[in-house]
């Protein structure tokens, strides 16, 4: 855990240069816009420890599969985020000296992301081997009004010297991947362009033919005017072009150069014009300039934080870590585009590949229901809809039949990307994670008319898989499940998790529902659907007897749901027991002991009571906290956002706070030692769930909108909107209790602490 | 299933060359000598398909470890058999036509296995496309009198046209291996020469540093007189050596090349040395010539067939399987080198890399036994000792500690080179097997000694390993052991599989039983291993305890011992119940479909029940049997033999049969289509264990040698013989009976179908 950073309310700001740290804040203080972003990299070259990563949504790259044994089933493949062309880069020399801070003695240096307005700014002063000095202020974003377009203001001034710098603006599309299995480089060269204030690069990725222009164009700025450098020189070299200038620089005086850079992909483009229409994307951003594009990009910033952000009042470090979350977050997906899902790392890194995991329905969803308007989540529902034919191909592939689906644990375009059989196989209990999704938008929307469009398909396809995967013991006359991987993956192939059967049980009984809804609803749309589906009426009886039939194992001793079969004969211990040197065990241990042992790694049992909290008592959700919640290291950033939910819920504050404090700054604060590689993007909704769900005790009830809203005593208050049915509400919580605000649309009566409270707006 | 060899009693035929069965041939067709092999390359140029393999024992490369999630405790590399620098080539051009039997017209192809004399024959007529023809006969054998040193005889007759032809003979160490992680070559270069009569190169392996010297020379013969070559060239490149010799072929008159290799390995020699001693040895062989060189050769091959041969009458087909299994076991271990062992391809291929598995001591340790000197097997016993110290090394990596031993499960020098968690971490029966093979081995040939020399302070480590590996069960207060694989590989990571549980407190068992022993024999050497092993006396007591209260899951309503926790919960069918296209599973169906099914690649509880029968009544077994056995695919060439061994026991003669059949010719019908990569050479093992335990009822008890022999009736007879304890016992089964011959040695009372028989040689 480092704690480097200042705390702010709206910045994350580091001071003093220390290389050691560099590639956690490259990742820290990564800019996105949904469309593109890119790692903190520095403008200027770089010859310390750095990892290069600028990303463009939707462009992956299938990289041919590694594994230590081919098993049956596996994919061919594995589709990765891919690091793509960079268009940051402005590099300065003087003579041969180059400025490149790993060189250069550093003062002053100080880094700001500025979470309101989406800025990256930078300052430092270099001294060079030969005692020159200059200062650079640099400041870049994103722009969120213009997903295609990214702008840079780097001022240089020298403070003991006049001279001429050479100054590189390349556009470079020669990058490599850092997660690439044989190191193998994934773009192509389609066509590259440098001319006098321009350089353009289309590159095109290995088998899946992306297309993706990055173009530049700059304006020097001297004594606030804009002046001509003294040389321009266009090269241009396979997948590379640039502008190389030079500049007076005079002493003590401030040029700037503004760089304007544009990102087009083939997913929004035609192919053919995708170089003329970036020049002409470009020539619009250069005349626009810096500060009218900045302003715009602000606007919509401003207009974002409205929507979702969270006040803490009283802890500065828990405000800052909210709003971190908030902004990565919003940064990562803007939910306009239905193709598009939320990476594990966003824009941040490219560990882990593919883009789409269980996290966004289990976690993400939430946050965009609760944050933006429901087209979003919609659109999160649908990019599944539309994958729901590889769904059924992937289940065929493991030999399900007649329809069934598995949706893959990770993918970028519907296909199965991950390759470990004890995941790829048996960890199913995603695929009830996508059913869940449904049910929870329509609980939160009310737009139940998302079942007849595309929800009820799903459900099919997902409880034909479910019915087909469970089997009938003859033993224990029932239907058990064998061979799956829990949401705690640190137990493998196990059989009866409690919570897959549970969530395979209630998908079952939900599809059973929508099929009656959209029977009723809609009568001609469900002879569609199930003339489409081929469904017989034989299934959803089966289903029947599967709900009322399955086996769920538990511990009537304890009064506790059992993980899954067998757990009793662990050994049970707690994480008291753990010596600091084993810790984290995926670090420490060996895999076998990681699995014999009790230790769980996110929330498995209580995920299911999480979800399913309306079916338990607080006695029942006591019970099985204080069983597994002493066994449970964490060691998923998924974790412990359940932990406080379900600690809230009963009564367990202190817990609820010690837990929020995991969730709330685990990049920031660098928690698990991996934040070098990117942000745990997806784990960020779990932080505000946990305080909406945690501390505000947001549930819905039959469409109602409840609260029961507590106060860590850490704190001296917070507030939260929430985007509800066309209405936004506000709650704020305080030592004296807590306000519910309609602060626009139609009235609207809330449950708080179990009491009706009739909403209206004030006029 | 492919059935185009012919029957023969001796031989292993080949008739017709077909392209799409050479590499399969290339297997079968293998030869060996303990030291080095090859696969049945051909000696001229073949550009067709092809698996260019040499081989040699003891020679490994830790190729760099491959996987797709790295799991803590996973080995850095996996050793790998190397494929070695080549010395078989004979390459023959008549002016730009090379002798290439996938361009030219093949007539009268037939390739000979000659395994009475360890020969490998093949004689064809080739047709060039100009219409030349050359017939060719070509012998070759590698010695088993001197194991450094291998012979070609290749005769070439041009049958309608005189002219020059250019040969080429080389010494190629620029192999490639086709197991490789990462498409690397092994080898560098260490020295090379090339001079008129003789090439030599030395190579190195990368990272491990063997040196192997690969040495030839040639001498022509025309008109069965030696003759000068009209031209030699002597060429060298990186990593190869050759001469090239232009010979003048008369029509119908046969030239012969005799190419004599050397091969020497550091590990038998100084390496400044080799160059000059592979010289030496080389001028030495090519002194004595070819025909003196086979003869020497062709004798140890009498001798060894006296040793081990099984005689069956009235089956050609059943003849030939056993002597084939017989004779590549013998070609593999010799015995002579206890840093050597039995890899699971021999010289035949270099599928699953490293050489030493579990396989040897549940396998092959009783074909050792029982054909050779028990020095052969002691060694076997010694290979392990040796490799304690790195088995508790591997124990400690994955968190045992205090001198608990685990041997690895695959391995050339000690050190693990699997990595796949669900076996490298828990398939751990196979510490079991390396405790049972000592007491196999004393149980044999009664030298308790071993005990003491190194046998207890194995055990020790191993019990060690077990007491920690076990856990108790509050909930069953019994111990546990979770998270296992067993011998049946179509189950991963079950808990409380019967086979290991039982093979773990018999350990136990054994372990006191051995420290009781030695204390009473050598109480000096007992102190001194106790004192090296720092053994404390709550160690066995703990042990007993263990052995008292292990749990083992059993049926009590079927009366059988259950695989593992849970295996009730499956659907329970059999091989029947699976349609064609299903098999085999490991190819046709995903893991965890595999891993949910009933079915069972090998022997799991059987293997237990062979193991120990004298514990269990015929009753028992049979329930068992008639449990698992409709349950069992044997996807694994290691299963038939124990239900050979089970059916024979219970009466089950028609599936013993049937079973056997399965084993016997498993490569030469390549019934798991794979013979390609090389042959089954372990699992050979089981075949003649089939016919000695199994049909031959061969059993030990109390040191004396039982025999319940009966002859399946598709036969008319069948003999064996056995050396035991200093005795050569030949048993004999025809339609009249069963008679046991004292061959030689002192005299010997036996059990005979319940009946002791006493006895004595006939002088």
């Amino acid at each position: 855990m480092k704690n480097y950073l200042k705390h702010h309310e709206w910045h994350i700001i580091e001071e003093g240069f220390d290389p050691r740290v560099h590639r956690i804040s490259e990742s820290l203080f990564s800019l996105g816009n949904g469309r593109m972003g890119q790692r903190a990299n520095f403008e200027e070259h770089y010859s310390g420890e750095m990892h290069q990563g600028s990303y463009v949504a939707g462009v992956y790259y299938p990289d041919k599969t590694r594994v230590g044994w081919w098993k049956n089933g596996y994919p061919e493949y594995f589709a990765k985020v891919l690091n793509a062309p960079s268009w940051i880069g402005i590099h300065i020399a003087f003579g041969k000296q180059t400025l490149d801070l790993a060189k250069c003695k550093v003062t002053g240096f100080k880094r700001v992301l500025d979470m309101k307005q989406g800025l990256l700014h930078r300052v430092f002063t270099a001294t060079f081997p030969d005692g020159k000095k200059v200062r650079v202020d640099a400041r870049r974003f994103c722009s969120m009004a213009d997903g295609e377009v990214g702008a840079i203001r780097y001022a240089i001034t020298p403070l003991n010297f006049s001279g001429t710098a050479t100054i590189t603006l390349p556009v470079d599309a020669d990058v490599v991947n850092k997660d690439s299995n044989y190191d193998e480089k994934f773009w192509n060269e389609v066509a590259n362009e440098a001319k006098s204030g321009l350089a353009i690069v289309t590159a095109e990725t290995k088998k899946t033919f992306f297309h993706v222009t990055t173009g530049m164009t700059y304006a020097v700025h001297t004594g606030g005017k804009r002046s001509k450098p003294a040389s321009v020189k266009a090269t241009k070299k396979e997948k590379y072009a640039d502008n190389v200038i030079t500049v007076k620089l005079g002493k003590e005086q401030e040029t700037v150069v503004y760089k304007y850079a544009v990102v087009l992909s083939s997913e929004n483009h035609a192919k053919p014009k995708m170089m003329a229409a970036a020049k002409k994307k470009l020539a619009a951003a250069s005349a626009k300039g810096f500060e009218k594009l900045f302003a715009e990009h602000a606007a919509v910033w401003a207009h974002k934080w409205e929507e979702c952000d969270i006040t803490i009042e009283g802890d500065i470090a828990a405000q800052q870590g909210i709003r971190f979350n908030i902004f990565q977050l919003t940064q990562t997906y803007t939910g306009e585009d239905e193709r598009l899902n939320i990476g594990p790392k966003g824009f941040t890194g490219e560990k882990y590949g593919g883009s789409t995991y269980w996290d966004t329905e289990a976690y993400c969803l939430p946050f965009y229901l609760g944050t933006a308007d429901q087209s979003v989540a919609r659109n999160l529902l649908v990019y599944r809809y539309k994958h729901l034919k590889r769904a059924i191909e992937n289940a065929r592939k493991l030999g399900f039949t007649e329809g069934a689906a598995l949706y893959p644990m990770v993918t970028m375009n519907g296909e199965e990307c991950h390759n470990e059989w004890e995941i790829t196989f048996e960890e199913i209990h995603r695929n009830g994670a996508i059913a869940y999704a449904i049910f929870d938008y329509i609980r939160y929307t009310g737009d139940e008319t998302y079942l007849s469009d595309h929800g009820l398909e799903v459900l099919i396809g997902i409880s034909r898989f479910w019915s087909q995967r469970v089997n009938w013991s003859a033993d224990k006359q029932k239907y058990v499940m064998l061979g799956v991987t829990g949401p705690n993956e640190y137990e493998n192939n196990v059989n009866n998790n409690w919570y897959t059967n549970t969530i395979a049980a209630w998908t079952l009984d939900y599809t059973r529902y929508a099929l009656d809804y959209v029977r009723k609803a809609d009568e001609s749309k469900f002879a569609k659907i199930i003339a489409k589906a081929k469904l017989t009426d034989a299934e959803p009886a089966r289903w029947k007897d599967i709900i009322d039939k399955m086996y769920y194992p538990v511990d009537k001793g304890r009064g506790v749901f059992l993980q899954q079969d067998g757990f009793l004969d662990k050994e049970l211990l707690t994480v008291h027991d753990l010596r600091p040197q084993d810790r984290p065990l995926n670090q420490k241990w060996s895999w076998d002991r990681i699995l014999r042992s009790c230790f769980i790694k996110q929330a498995d049992v209580l995920q299911g009571l999480y979800f399913f909290e309306e079916r338990f008592d607080k006695e029942t959700i006591k019970r099985n906290f204080d069983f597994y919640e002493p066994m449970t290291v964490h060691e998923s950033s998924l974790s412990p956002c359940v932990h406080v939910i379900l600690a809230c819920k009963i009564g367990y504050e202190e817990k609820a706070y010690e837990m929020y404090l995991r969730t709330a700054r685990l990049d920031l604060d660098d928690y698990n030692n991996d934040t070098e590689d990117g942000c745990h993007i997806t784990s960020m909704a779990g932080t505000w769930v946990s305080v909406i769900k945690g501390f505000g005790g947001m549930t819905i009830h039959h469409g109602q909108l409840h609260f029961a809203p507590h106060l860590p005593k850490q704190w001296n208050g917070y507030s939260f909107r929430l985007e509800f049915r066309g209405r936004v509400i506000k709650v704020r919580v305080t030592k004296q209790g807590a306000d519910v605000i309609l602060e626009s649309g139609e009235p609207l009566t809330v449950v708080v602490h179990g009491r009706e409270v009739a909403l209206r707006t004030i006029r």
